[in-house]
């Protein structure tokens, strides 16, 4: 024999999402070099880490520097810090967790991306359709079937298991909320029917909470440990990139309870071991930032950025009613959700009839007419064809600038 | 069906070889509070992080929290200002690469277990016994089957294809020089050997250079792409752990030549696929610190380091030569591979005969006599029984004190 390469990496669909963006969007601007380019399309945060926090690396750079302060090899699932402080935050919402169950890595993504390896090969997995596309990516390089509970607008972009058509298989289902790309949040009587409709049928969840700080509304869970019984039948998975501006740091973590067993095997065992063979742990300037962001002052700080880019929520989202165009997300998310164009009477409910594109011809004239990029909805999975997702993360002046320019361009469709 | 676990991390040996010898010592020192123990065991450094390089840190952490400094994601592959610095590293011992062919990680643990997701699944392993347990790990994991080229003591832990019985199998590679744990080198022949055999088989070298930077024999290649034909059937992995004493901040490197081509696919696209899919770049700060490592300043800084460990490893092998116990290493490598005692007349080539004790029983009562922590070399595969690996890491306090009671214990022995 000789080596050959994995061959459901050709199963794959196009390049990754955003790396296409990415190359549309520098295509333009090389043809262009004089024009401006606003991007409201990656989820990447604009606003500075807080003082408190800069301070912290700052000691830990210094600590590394000193005999006494330096640090080695950290323990692989993070250094207890952090993880008491991560326990500390569930347990203010009522959720008690050990240390010992909570994983800190390099960011939510890798978590996602890795967790599969734990796994039965032959494990389906469930998504919402839209999806965040880093899910299904990493399902099909591993081989594995995916199937797609689509959401529409008219259920709030919300599946639910009671929904026919698509719960014969997925072994293993992914919830987003707040989601990533709609913007919707789930209720807890949703997640109490997912969490039911797991148990009762050997699935496991996956349950996604990079987005549960822009939640405002006390009734809505940010935890599906909130949940009764999610401990039996689902982990978590969060990420200091949103809360904290991170993105560029690489800190996040995953929930494992002691009670999520499979195959009489503790899944919280596995993923240690997978860890510790896989991985060696975040940086420890990094998980030093991330207990500070636990400080009240760290919190403090966090909570006038957070406001920050929900007042750029509400600018598109006003421009959007304003301009006649359909839209969700944005109260509990940092993601608007909005038609590509404004419905009219010869719109029969598919997208590029009656006033709605189809999403990547919308991009490309928002791109090239306005220099605005969002990311086009049928990146996200087929039921996204039609929609653009919107961020909240950019700068206040370039959302009013962006705001101005989608105005002008929804008046010249 | 229900979710069910990957079955192959039932069949993976006992618990990961550096878990459990922190175990066994944890359990010592707490039913010994008083008692002093040395690690010259697991490699992670001690001596400091050098100033360049701290303010280097310092400077990215400040950068962070200013509106026009702030870094959110960055290019999945790493910045191009590190990439560029690596080129420039390999450039100046003639090896040319475009930093499109250097992906930046969190560290080389990370990359030598996370490249097998790029391979068939069915394609086997190939690795010198004794081993650096992660790949025979992460191997299993993937349910991908196992070959041992047995590396003895007579030929200098040196497995070369020539040597019969072993290379029907092993589709992918492992080689590892300076090596751990024997601190063997591999010449310019014998490298060659391995590229002719590869090349010719259609195997797959990943060679992984961690400890390149201890190499100081002109005539020792630092990288398997000094050799005429690597290119086409070898990828490297690398770490600024050693180099610089990163264990703590997290970085490596994995070079991926265009020229590598399996079934007609670039490698190097799958490996930029997989990274844009499951993982999200190394942290900024780690980046600009690792940039301050191919500095003048910070290349000379680091030389001090490399020297203290040089004679760390001096202290340990004149110990040894002292108290007649065969030793390798140590001299282009920070570790050194000691039998487990002294030969006398009886000793019949096997462990447990003629002074010569079996590794996990030298281990436990060099750590209850004396408080020195070795690697025992049964953890490193079966070749390795009978031996013990030690470290140059340490600090010279410890080194010296280790070497001094490790006298006492062999005078008792």
């Amino acid at each position: 024999m000789a080596v050959s390469v994995n061959r459901h990496f050709g199963e794959l669909g196009g390049s990754y999402l955003f790396s296409e963006v990415g190359r549309r969007v520098a295509e333009f601007q090389k043809e262009n070099p004089d024009r401006s380019i606003i991007r409201m399309g990656i989820g990447d945060v604009t606003r500075p880490i807080p003082p408190v926090i800069v301070e912290a690396m700052k000691k830990a750079a210094g600590e590394m520097g000193t005999q006494e302060g330096f640090h080695g090899y950290g323990p692989e699932p993070g250094y207890g810090f952090l993880r008491e402080a991560v326990a500390g935050y569930y347990s203010r919402r009522g959720v008690e967790l050990s240390p010992e169950e909570i994983f800190i890595s390099d960011g939510a993504k890798s978590d996602l991306g890795n967790l599969g390896d734990i796994f039965d090969a032959e494990c389906s997995v469930l998504v919402t359709d839209p999806v965040y596309p880093a899910y299904v990516d990493s399902a099909v390089m591993s081989g594995r079937k995916v199937f797609y509970a689509a959401a529409s607008a008219e259920q709030g972009f919300i599946p639910l298991p009671a929904q026919k058509g698509y719960l014969q298989e997925g072994d293993i289902i992914f919830l987003c909320s707040p989601n990533n790309p709609t913007g919707a949040v789930m209720t807890r009587e949703m997640l109490e029917q997912w969490v039911e409709f797991a148990r009762r049928h050997g699935r496991l969840i996956v349950f996604d909470a990079a987005y549960e700080c822009f939640i405002q509304d006390d009734e809505i869970p940010h935890s599906i440990f909130e949940i009764e019984g999610a401990k039996e039948c689902a982990l978590e998975i969060c990420s200091f990139s949103k809360k904290a501006g991170f993105t560029g740091l690489r800190c996040g973590y995953t929930v494992i309870p002691k009670e999520l067993v499979v195959d009489g095997v503790s899944v919280r065992d596995l993923w240690f071991r997978r860890q510790s063979t896989r991985f060696n742990g975040a940086s420890y300037i990094t998980q030093r930032a991330a207990e500070a962001v636990f400080t009240p002052e760290g919190e403090a700080a966090l909570e006038e950025n957070l406001a920050y880019y929900r007042a750029n929520a509400a600018i598109l989202s006003e421009m959007l009613t304003e301009c006649g165009v359909r839209h969700t997300g944005g109260k509990n998310a940092p993601y608007i959700w909005m038609e590509c164009g404004v419905r009219n009477a010869f719109y029969t409910g598919k997208p590029g009839t009656g006033g709605i594109l189809d999403s990547w011809t919308f991009f490309d004239r928002l791109l090239k007419e306005e220099g605005v990029v969002g990311t086009p909805g049928a990146g996200f999975g087929k039921a996204g064809e039609g929609f653009l997702r919107l961020t909240a993360f950019s700068t206040r002046e370039n959302t009013l600038e962006a705001a101005e320019r989608m105005k002008k361009f929804f008046r010249s469709l």
